[in-house]
């Protein structure tokens, strides 16, 4: 059989979406999944470094070696690698939107916050709203960390699969080529594959 | 005497800064630029259509097609040239920094807003320094449009210089080993060459 190639995003075990596919906190489930990952002979686990890290954040107190050394901890050979020019046009007309967006919410919330004035609303509520908003509107959908990069070079450098559940990395990967596996997708290939 | 190729910016003929070395308005920059090149064999310049369009709209009525036809329109051939991963980590870095940025100044003038309740401030002096702080913290040194990065790839495909009073197109253009040239160096040029 042939030997797939997969790339994990950390949303697998992380997001409670996807997460509970494996298991009930981001440790039991990244550990689980290590498990049924040993006996696949043509399953190959990657992960950039940046993005381990990034994982073990949420793995309160590690895994053994013994187990993590199943997924191979590579970095993307990002000083071989190059993007296509469009992929660029395409990210800044994509910031260059979510920046003016990010200044009607801004605009939105000075404005309402003159308009509480006397009122009973409280300055840190207004706060929370503002940033909820601004958040979902410039940072969902979009690459903006080098982790989530990484990723994509990663995959691409293997001809690998990317499995993540963040739509912001599926929108990107798709754009490169690269094909993604939701969880559900992976945790089936995990069942079935030998 | 070796030919020398400029890629030229609509920065040059529009900001007041640097627009001065050729002329009063963009218009008679433009023309007055035109006319010093004409007589130019060892210098060839060149502007990608999207960029020349936008210096059109400064340039009211037009200019002969007789004159402008002394610059080169050429598009940067895109769909074949690539960009080196790092200077999209670069990228994504810089806007990840920039999106904070932009969240910090909705915060102060939301905070600002409810503060100045009841008092005489106005509305729209609010919002009008709001989006000024925004646009430059956000905008100022940055590459934000197909048209700066139009400049870039074009430079760089035909190993040219970049004559750009622009710091973002000067900071990036330097990432991407572009040789730049200030307004004051283009005049000299024009006048010293051959």
């Amino acid at each position: 059989m042939k030997v797939l190639k997969i790339v994990l995003d950390t949303s697998l075990f992380v997001n409670p979406d996807a997460r509970y596919l494996f298991g009930q906190t981001p440790k039991s489930a990244f550990s689980n999944f290590l498990d049924a990952l040993k006996s696949k002979k043509n399953i190959h686990c990657y992960i950039p470094p940046s993005v381990y890290r990034e994982l073990m954040k949420f793995v309160e107190g590690g895994l053994p070696s013994q187990k993590t050394i199943l997924i191979n901890k590579k970095p993307p050979s990002s000083y071989d690698s190059a993007i296509p020019a469009l992929f660029v046009y395409e990210f800044i007309e994509e910031f260059r939107m979510r920046i003016n967006k990010g200044l009607r919410i801004g605009e939105k919330y000075s404005r309402k916050a003159l308009h509480a004035s006397g009122s009973n609303t409280k300055e840190e509520e207004i706060i929370k709203h503002l940033r909820e908003e601004y958040r979902v509107a410039l940072r969902e959908g979009i690459i903006d960390s080098k982790e989530d990069f990484d990723l994509l070079l990663l995959a691409r450098e293997l001809n690998a699969h990317l499995a993540t559940s963040d739509s912001g990395l599926i929108e990107w990967a798709q754009k490169l080529g690269i094909p993604c596996l939701s969880a559900q997708e992976l945790k089936e290939l995990l069942s079935n594959c030998a």
